[in-house]
Order: structure tokens, then sequence, then C-alpha cells
């Protein structure tokens, strides 16, 4: 694949090895990848240990950044930042064939490989905090009772640039041997759908609070990929 | 935390750090957590580079399973097996709070080390494929076109024995400092679910194909978390 300002380098690190037909290395497939998600899984090694933790995160450009993870203490002792790879998984649906090599599931996958530093910088922390509210929630920051100089000490935020990454996906539901689709066995795609239900609104709110305008798209059955993705173009425009 | 037959011992390694009463370390919970799911995400090392990649595992006792990923290459010329960390995550709700601090998200993960190895012997792979199949649809092995030895062949099946584990639950809602709660703010507590759609039967099946019984729990609107647990059971029994 030929170098572009549109796609992610590619290299041995980045290839999409299994099923590569599968593999995007386009921003525009990886971005929309990440940017309908909440959560991301987070692989980074401390004494040759590799260690998985799960995370909300979100996307800046070509930055991620997240909250603190048990990598923290790690991160404050090693000056050059640590080498992270960050996942994040849709699962669309299960697919049922007629043997069980052809059984899968689809799916939208990102990695991004980069290297994770701590943002210690106290303009800079309260930046990103404040976007990380109101990418998830829109215009909700100016809403809420500022944080305090304790609450943003307590907190750790870890960003990194997106130095490589890809995107995996599959979206074909079955598919069998050309042999196989006479036999009299049931195959299927079972949809998978990630949804919000109706909020909650905590019973110790005083009367008269409204239900914030910024809001309004988190209704009931909502598929959580879509507000998301919504959202982050709420926050940050369309690409 | 003393040693005992019911939990996973706990070292530097499997401790859980930030907010650590929300650590639960018992063989109980962690089965919980993994039964649950079908998605994992794997943490493995290759030359000091972290990578982080979502597959479907299953659980057998104190084994996980899963398939073949972009560590196989690496497992092959590794005699010894690949240290992993297997982790699985379930977003169960999100927390809207009255200060950007005390937003956070319910949720149930669980982290697994243990030694990634290989599985060769054709007799037990292809038990493992079998149970793989079984354990996610009930009963569904059977009724399906055997295995060729080629597919066997293409298909990696990698297992290890959890060596350590700890889970991570936060089930609160929205908690705010005390002196917020008479605040004109908006909280609630957004519950997420990931369901399951109608089956979409594969348009090639020729007319008369029965729907399988042992699908019986897929039904529309199913939580996906509930029905991996309950055909968790019906494969492995509860324990």
């Amino acid at each position: 694949m030929p170098e572009s300002p549109d796609a992610y380098p590619v290299s041995e690190r980045n290839k999409v090895r299994r099923l590569h037909e599968r593999g995007r290395y386009d921003r525009e497939s990886v971005h929309a990848i990440l940017d309908a998600a909440m959560v991301a899984h987070i692989a980074y090694v401390i004494d040759g240990q590799p260690y998985c933790t799960p995370t909300a995160f979100w996307r800046e450009g070509e930055h991620l950044y997240w909250h603190g993870s048990s990598a923290s203490r790690m991160l404050r002792s090693q000056r050059g930042g640590l080498p992270v790879c960050l996942t994040v998984t849709h699962l669309d649906s299960l697919v049922l064939a007629r043997c069980g090599f052809n059984h899968s599931v689809d799916y939208r996958s990102a990695m991004c490989f980069g290297t994770a530093q701590i943002i210690d910088d106290p303009a800079e922390k309260t930046r990103a905090l404040d976007a990380m509210i109101d990418r998830f929630y829109p215009d909700r920051n100016a809403t809420l009772r500022p944080s305090t100089a304790q609450e943003l000490k307590a907190t750790t935020v870890i960003g990194m640039a997106i130095e490589q990454a890809s995107g995996k996906i599959r979206n074909k539901g079955v598919g069998d041997e050309e042999e196989d689709y006479a036999l009299p066995i049931y195959a299927a795609r079972v949809p998978v759908r990630t949804v919000i239900g109706a909020a909650e609104p905590c019973p110790r709110m005083p009367a008269g609070v409204p239900y914030p305008e910024g809001l309004a798209g988190f209704t009931p059955g909502r598929r959580l990929d879509e507000l998301m993705l919504e959202n982050q173009r709420k926050k940050y425009g369309a690409e």
C-alpha cells in the first residue's frame, strides 16, 4: 500500500495477518470504529508481563486520551512514555454456518499503536477532562459543578499520538462452502446491538431540574455506537 | 487475603490497584464475568511491543480457550508458551454525576493471567472446537457438516490455565459528594445492554429446515450476557 496522508503507514506491527482482506488502514475507517466506542482495551508491558486494561477513551484528531490505569505508576517512572496498543471492538452479529469452521462473528475492530504519556500540565489536563465530558455528553460540562483542585490532582489523564493503526471489519453474515448450501442445516446471522435504556434520574435531585437539551440524543433503545459517533461529531465536527 | 481454594492467589500482578474496593478474587465472581461474554481482549508481547487482540473465547473449568491470532506465529516459535493477559469487560451503564470527577460507568471486568499454548494434538483440538460450538450454541455441533482434516489444520486453537485472575465490578449508579446532591444539576444512570435481534436465516437454506431446538434461548431482544451465561451452564453445568 502506498504512503498516503489519508492512511496509516503499514509495517509488520500493524499489518493485519489473519484474514488480511478484512484489513483497513485508511484513517477514515479507523476513526469511524474508534469514534463509535466509549470503551477500549489497552495492552501494555511491565517487567515483561502483558496487561490488558479496559478504559473509557476518546479521540481528538490523531490523539487518543484515557483515564488513569494501573499503568500510571509505571508511566510516572518512565520518562519516555510507555508503548501501548489500544484496541476497540464492536460485535455486530453472530454467524451460524453449516460447519464449525465457518461459524464466525461480524465485527469492527481497530488497533492503535503509540507511546502513552501522562498529561501533567494542569491547563492541558483540565481542558482534556472537560473535553471528555462533552465528547460523551454534548454541552454537559458547562452545567456541572466545576472540578476542584483536589479532584484534578486525583485524576490521571493519559494521552498518545496514533503512530500506526489498522482496522478490521467483517460484515458478510453467513459464508459457507458452495457445496454446503444445499445441506438441510439451519444457518443464520443473529444481529447483536449495544443499546441504551431509559435514563434513571438520581432520586436525590431537587424538584424541577430539567432534562438537559444536550442529552436529547439519549433516547431509550438507541444504539450506543451510533450515539457515540453522533456525539463525537457534535464535539469535534465531521471529518 | 488468605489463600483459599475458592479464590485466586493475589500478588502484585493481579492486585486491583485503582479503586481496589471494586476488586474480586473469588473464582465464582470471576467465572461469572467470563461466562457472560463471547469476546475477550488478549494482551501479549512480541519483541517488547504489546498487542491487544479481540477474539471469541470460552472457559472450561480453570482453562480458557480461543482461536488463532496474530500471536500464533510467535507461539509456534516459543516452546514454553507466551505470557498473556485475557480481559473481559461488560459495560452496564453510563453514570452522569453532578461534577466531572464523579462521572463513571457501571461495569464488570475480569483479567486473567496465564501462559498461552497452541493445542496441537488433533484429538484435543477437535474436542475443543466441538466444545466451542456447543458452548455458544447448545447442541449445535451434532447438526453440522463435520469438519474436514483441512479445516482442522487451518484452525489454530490456543489454551491457557488461569494462573491468577481478578474481577472488578462497579454497580452503584450515581455517587456524588454529599454536598453536591442539593445542586440543581441533572444526574442519572443510563443503562446499557448488549442484546441480540431476530435471527436472519440464510436465504440459501433449502425449504423445510426447522429452527433448531438448541437455539430456543435466542429470542429477539435477549441480553447477550444472560444468554451466554445460560449456554455455558447448559454445556458445563452450574458451578
